[in-house]
């Protein structure tokens, strides 16, 4: 069974370089990742909270989250 | 040919879990992954620092320095 992995982003410059190296990056026959914009799907920010997500854009990889450089702090999503 | 990634880390807690975890997660058949432990390798510090990086964990893919949360200010290392 693959790994899930959540990419959290908001569209930033630092975001969108992070999911098109690092996300894009991961072993497709190991992870299924998804990408999350958290500016678009607010309802989404608690869960990403939840996985310990404190800004974006944030990898959560089984379960752990790592954070990726810094784009936004996920207060100014709410 | 694959891309080059390479993480460094100090091996710290936060490095060892992100080692593990997001280094290990990248493509095999896209990636070679060497993993640099700046306390044991300190001649390489300077070019961790050419390739942008700030703090360990860090992971240099295809020349970009992506912080992976934080364990050590590179300073710290030297």
């Amino acid at each position: 069974m693959k790994t899930k992995a959540v990419f959290y982003h908001a569209g930033c410059p630092v975001c969108v370089a992070a999911e098109q190296n690092v996300a894009a990056a991961l072993d497709p026959a190991r992870f299924d990742v998804e990408i999350v914009h958290l500016g678009q799907a607010k309802p989404r920010i608690a869960e990403a909270e939840r996985a310990g997500v404190k800004s974006v854009p944030a990898l959560v990889l089984g379960g752990t989250a790592y954070h990726i450089n810094f784009g936004a702090d996920l207060s100014v999503l709410k």
